[in-house]
């Protein structure tokens, strides 16, 4: 295989991608009735686990103002608590609340039944393509 | 074709977009300099043209007091440029520098080279099941 076709084929798969979480976040939108800075953040602490101000703030790449600004307003709207860490009293740790693992939940059902709708008009040999190319990806990113 | 086949690729096809676009966002950040949120308004700015505040900040799904912080910090970089209306001279425009293509294009190139990257190691059959799966994406994506 030339190095040319499988530049077209990242290319391709980039474009796609991008396309397609475009759409996705439209669903969201809808579906979520959260914003995707609030989606994001609590992504992070529903599938990644609890963590404090500062951990939150690096892995969505904000700065602790604008992440303390967001919290508290999750805060508010019943989406994050507070809690002391256990090990240290004067550390707090963020953690995501059932109503926010409920909305992400939501979310992803509503984005897995957009996706199989899309794949409806695909042929049989267009779905295995997909599931290839999914499972391509997958091993690609583990590995490198 | 069974329903349970499509919902199959449709969950693997959720995983790994979330998967790859994940990845891309860590050589974004090594690549691009600039923090994500910098890096998805620009791109409203850079490929979908001008507009006003209020606009990008809905774009974003922002407050408009977030995205004028946000611009503000941009302005001050030398990424962002507001310019009078021509059509009303009391109404802001905003608007990507030259600055700001050139980080995206380069974090674009960085992209590309990296899923160039994941898929040297596939076969010359999976990088066609690549290729057919980002056509199927994109042709459901234009008629959904």
């Amino acid at each position: 295989m030339s190095s040319d076709e499988r530049k077209e084929a990242a290319d391709l798969l980039h474009s796609a991608s991008i396309h397609l979480l475009r759409r996705v976040a439209k669903v969201d939108a809808g579906a979520m009735a959260i914003s995707p800075a609030r989606a994001s953040a609590l992504s992070v602490l529903v599938f990644g686990g609890a963590r404090s101000l500062k951990e939150l703030a690096q892995a969505e790449r904000v700065t602790p103002a604008t992440m303390s600004r967001l919290v508290s307003a999750m805060e508010s709207e019943g989406l994050v608590r507070r809690y002391p860490d256990v090990n240290d009293a004067r550390a707090i740790r963020l953690e995501a609340t059932a109503k926010a693992r409920r909305i992400l939940e939501h979310g992803r059902a509503q984005r897995l039944d957009l996706l199989e709708q899309l794949l409806e008009e695909a042929t049989e040999t267009e779905v295995r393509a997909v599931r290839t190319a999914a499972k391509v990806v997958e091993r690609a990113l583990a590995s490198g």
